[in-house]
C-alpha cells in the first residue's frame, strides 16, 4: 500500500489558496500511483483557527471547498482534516474522500486539556477504522493521545488496528521534536504496529509548525522522516523502508525555525519587506540575519537611530553588518527631535535625565520606524529578548513597537548561541557586536548589567523561576544568592503590565506558548 | 438561623492584606451574633488568580494564611473560600473553619467550561453537606451551576438539602446581573428551597466583580440584595426578611461599574494619579469624568496635546471641561516636534502628509503622556472605544498607549448615553463636545465619518458582526446595505493586529470577556 504524506503549510482561513495546494498535492498522489494521500489536521482551513471557527463566512467556504473536492472527482483515498458543522456543533474531522463521495467521516474524539483549548470549540466523536486495502487503520487527529500517559481506554481499539495514523497540527517548541518521536516510538512498539504520523508545517501567527512527518516500524524504528520546516509531499510504501535516525534539535534547527516563522508571518499577512532598528548590539543583529534569510536582502532595512550616547562603534557596528548582510542602511540621529521634546517639557531649567528621558528617546525611535513602517509598507520587527520581557527590561512603545518580537521567545544567553551560529563559516555579524558589553545606551556609560544581573547569572534563575515554577528558596539552593534571587523574582511580577501590551512573540523555545503566563493584570505578591 | 454575608474586596496575591479584611469581617459578624459568616469563592487569594495558583510563594501563603485564622481561635462558623494544594493538585475549596479546627473542606465539584479555564487549575472534588445548627446546607462554589442548563444529576444533593448556599466570585457584564437573579430564583422556586448567592465585589486588573450578594425565598423572591459595586458586611436572618426588588441595571450601573474599575486599577497597582489626553472630543471627556469619580479631583491631571490641525474649540473645551471637573489642566503644543520629526524624515521636499504623518503624531501626544506618566508617577488612561478597537480607528503606540483602557469595552453609541448620564444634573461636559462631530483632528477638517459609517450605523452592525456572530448576509436582511456592511467587516478582519496590542481594556459590556475574540494573529478570509 501506498501511502502519500501531504505535508502543506495552509495560511488560516485562506479555504482557496489552501485548496489549490491539496489539489497539487493530490495530482501528485496520482501520479506517484499512490493509494491514499494524507493531509493534516484541518488542513484545509489551516491551524489553529480559534474563533474563526464561530464564523459564518468561514463554515460556508468550508462546506464549498469540501464540494469541489468532490467535484474533481479524484481516484484516490483522500484523508482531509477539516471540521464538520453541525447544527450548533463543530467536530474537528478527517473526511474520507474517494470520487465523488465522502465515504466516511470520523471526528477527533480524544482532546488533552491543550493551550489552543479546542475543547472551547469542538465536540467529541467516537473512535471508528478506516477500511483501506484489506487493511483496519486505526485514527488519531491530533497529537492530544500520544502526549496522554493513559492510553488504557483504547487499548482494544488499538490492538484491533492494522496501522495507526495520526493527523496532526502540533506547534513546535524547542525538545518537543524528540520528545514526540520518542513517543510515537513506544506506542508503536507496545502495540506492534506501524504508525504514521502527519504533521503541519509553516508558520502561523506566533506558532510554528515543524512539519517532519513521520513513519515508525512496529519495532519503534524510524522509517521516514519528512522535511523539517519545509513543506513536503512525499509517497511512502511502509514495505519499503529502512530504519533511519533523526535529524536531531540542534541550534540550526532553532534558527531555520525563526526564519520560517518570520517568513511566513510577514508573507502570510501580505507583506514583503522588514524594517529593523538596528542598535549596533547583538539581539537587532540576529534579527537582521534571520530577516534577511527569511526575505532575502533586497527586502530587508537596517536604520541607525543614533542619539547623543549613541557610541560611534555602535553605528558602525551597525553599518557594517548590514553590508555583510547586503541590506540597504539608513541612519536618521534623534537628538534634535529629543531635544524639541524637552523644550515644550521643560521651558525652563535643565531636563532631569532620568528613566522619563530614557524611555522617550527609545519611543522617539520606535516612532520613526513606524513612520518608515507606514510609509513604506515595511512590516516593523521588534528586537526584544526574553530575558528583556521577563525583567520588564524594555520601553513599551519604544524598543518594543513592532508587529512580531522575532527573538522575544529566545534568553539572552541562547542569542549568544544563534549570533555564533550565524557566524559559523564567515562573520556575518561583525565580532565586536559579539564581544561587547550589552547596553541600551539611553544615558552616559550604561550597561544592561548596571540594572540586571550578568545573563549568565539571570538566564538559569529566570528559567528556574519562570518555566519551572521553582521557589526562592529552591533557586536559592541551587546556589544563587538570595539577594539577587529576590530582585529578579521582583522584576518578573512587577513587568507583567508590559508583556499585556508587547506584540505577539514567535514562540519557538518554549512549551506552552499561548498560555505561558497568564497572570492577573494587577495583583501583589512581593 | 443568623448569616453574615461578607461581601469583600479583595486584591489578587495579597493575603496579609486579605487577611486583615477577612478578620474585620468576623468580628463584625461576631458582634452581630452571627451563626455563620461566609465569604466569597477564593476570597483568601482573591479571584481570579490564574498562574499564580502554580507558585510556590502563594501556595505558602495561603497555608499560613488558614493557619492565621485557625490560631484567632474565633468562636463562629467560618465558610472561607481558598484553594487547597495537595501534592499535584489544586482544589477550589471552602474550609467550614470553626474554633482552632477544619471541620470540614468542600472542593468545587461542578465546573462549566469557563473563560477564566478553571479546569486548567483546579480538580474536581465531591458534593457534601455542611450541616449547622441542625440544617443541611447544600454548597456550590462559583455560578457555574446557575448558569448550567442541566441540573439533573445534582437532583437529589438539592432535594436533601435544607438550604442552598452559592459562594460566587463572578464577574460583571451588562445585562448579567438580570439574568443571575433570575436564575437563582428559578431554581429556589424549582426545588422549594432558599438559596443564599455571596459574590465577590471590585474591580480585578480588566475584570469588574458587581458584588450584590443574594438572599432568594422557597417562591423565588428577592429578600436581600447586598451593595452594588461595594464592600457589604450584612448580618440577615431568613426569617426575618420579606420580598423586596432589585435595583436594576441602568445606564448608572454601567457607569459605576467603570468607576470602581478605575479606582481599584489604580489603587491596586499601587498609584494614585491619572493622566487622560484630552483632544476635546467625547471619550476622554467621559474617561476624565470617570477618574475624577474614582480618584478625587487632585488626582486627575488633563492635557491638551495641540497640533496645527487642533481646533482652538477642542483647547477651549478641555479647559472648559477641566474647569468643570476641577482637576488640574496643561497645555503641550506638538506642532514643533512634530517639524522636527518631519525634518528628518524628509530633509529635502515636502512631507507628503498620508496616514504616516497622522500617526506620527497621535504617537507624539501619546510619548508626552508617557513622559509626564513615568516623571510624575501618573497612570496614563486610554480613552478609546470599542467601536474605534474593532475597526482599527487608532494609532497604536499613540491614543492607545496606556495601562488601561477605560472604554474600550463600550461602543461610541453608549459613550454618548454615558456622557448625557453625567450630565443628567448639570453641564459637566461641555455640551460643544456633545454636539459637535467626532474628529480626530489629525489632518485638515478631518470627520471620524469621512473614515467610518456614522456610528449609529457602525454600532448595529459591529454588535451583529462580533457580539452575535451574524454573517454579511444575515446582516444585509437586518436593513443595512451590503457595500457597508462588508467594509466594516473588512476593517474588523483587518485590525486584528491592533488588538494585540492595545492595552487592557475593562471589559463591563460584553459577555465573554477574557476569549471574547480569539482570532488567529495572521489569517485571510476577506
Amino acid at each position: 500500500m501506498k501511502i502519500t504524506i501531504a505535508q502543506i503549510n495552509p495560511i488560516i482561513g485562506d479555504i482557496e489558496g489552501n485548496f489549490i495546494k491539496i489539489k497539487d498535492a493530490i495530482l501528485k498522489a496520482l501520479s506517484d500511483k499512490s493509494d491514499i494521500v494524507v493531509f493534516s489536521e484541518l488542513s484545509l482551513l489551516g491551524y489553529p483557527p480559534f474563533d474563526l471557527l464561530k464564523n459564518n463566512i468561514i463554515k460556508n467556504k468550508i462546506e464549498e471547498g469540501v464540494k469541489r473536492i468532490l467535484q474533481e472527482n479524484f481516484p484516490i483515498n483522500i484523508l482531509l482534516g477539516a471540521p464538520y458543522f453541525e447544527d450548533n456543533r463543530i467536530y474537528n474531522s478527517i473526511y474520507w474522500i474517494k470520487e465523488n463521495k465522502i465515504i466516511k467521516r470520523i471526528d477527533k474524539f480524544y482532546f488533552s486539556n491543550d493551550p489552543i483549548g479546542q475543547g472551547n470549540y469542538f465536540s467529541y466523536g467516537t473512535p471508528d477504522f478506516l477500511e483501506i486495502d484489506n487493511k483496519k487503520i486505526g485514527l488519531f487527529i491530533g497529537d492530544d493521545f500520544i502526549f496522554s500517559s493513559d492510553h488504557s481506554n483504547y487499548k482494544d481499539y488499538l490492538k484491533t488496528s492494522d496501522l495507526i495514523l495520526i493527523i496532526s497540527s502540533s506547534f513546535y517548541y524547542f525538545g518537543k521534536r524528540q520528545e514526540r518521536i520518542e513517543k510515537i516510538s513506544q506506542l508503536a512498539k507496545g502495540i506492534e504496529k506501524e504508525v504514521i504520523y502527519v504533521n503541519q508545517v509553516g508558520g502561523n501567527g506566533e506558532l510554528i509548525f515543524e512539519g517532519g512527518s513521520l513513519a515508525i516500524s512496529k519495532k519503534g524504528e524510524l522509517l521516514f522522516e519528512g522535511e523539517i520546516f519545509k513543506e513536503d509531499i512525499k509517497t511512502i510504501d511502509l514495505k519499503n523502508l529502512y530504519p533511519t535516525s533523526s535529524k536531531g534539535e540542534d541550534i540550526s534547527f532553532l534558527y531555520d525555525g525563526l526564519v520560517l516563522g518570520v517568513r511566513d508571518f510577514i508573507k502570510k499577512s501580505g507583506f514583503q519587506k522588514a524594517v529593523i532598528g538596528l542598535s549596533g548590539g547583538i539581539d537587532s543583529a540576529l534579527v537582521a540575519c534571520i530577516a534577511r534569510e527569511a526575505l532575502g536582502e533586497e527586502n530587508v532595512l537596517g536604520v541607525s537611530l543614533p542619539s547623543i550616547y549613541t557610541s560611534r562603534e555602535s553605528i558602525e557596528d551597525a553599518e557594517k553588518l548590514s553590508k555583510n548582510l547586503g541590506i540597504e542602511f539608513r541612519i536618521i540621529p534623534i537628538s534634535d527631535i529629543f531635544y524639541s521634546y524637552l523644550k515644550e517639557l521643560n521651558p525652563s531649567g535643565n531636563p532631569i535625565m532620568d528613566v522619563a528621558e530614557e524611555n522617550l528617546q527609545s519611543r522617539i525611535r520606535g516612532n520613526l520606524l513606524m513612520f518608515i513602517s507606514n510609509r513604506e509598507e515595511y512590516i516593523l520587527l521588534a528586537t526584544g529578548n526574553r530575558s528583556e520581557a521577563l525583567t520588564g527590561y524594555c520601553t513599551l512603545y519604544g524598543d518594543t513597537a513592532g508587529a512580531l518580537e522575532v527573538i522575544g521567545d529566545i534568553y539572552k544567553t541562547t542569542v549568544y548561541e544563534l549570533a555564533n551560529y550565524v557566524n559559523k563559516n564567515n562573520e556575518i555579524i561583525p565580532q565586536n557586536i559579539l564581544a561587547k558589553a550589552p547596553s541600551a545606551e539611553l544615558r552616559p556609560g550604561q550597561k544592561d548589567e548596571d540594572s540586571l544581573p550578568p545573563y549568565s547569572i539571570l538566564d538559569p534563575i529566570l528559567k528556574a523561576y519562570v518555566d519551572e515554577n521553582k521557589s526562592l528558596e529552591e533557586i536559592v539552593q541551587m546556589g544563587y544568592k538570595r539577594e539577587i534571587v529576590k530582585t529578579v523574582i521582583e522584576k518578573v511580577e512587577r513587568s507583567e503590565y508590559k508583556r499585556r501590551q508587547i506584540p505577539p512573540v514567535l514562540r519557538i523555545r518554549s512549551k506552552n506558548p499561548l498560555k505561558e503566563r497568564i497572570f492577573p493584570l494587577v495583583y501583589k505578591i512581593i
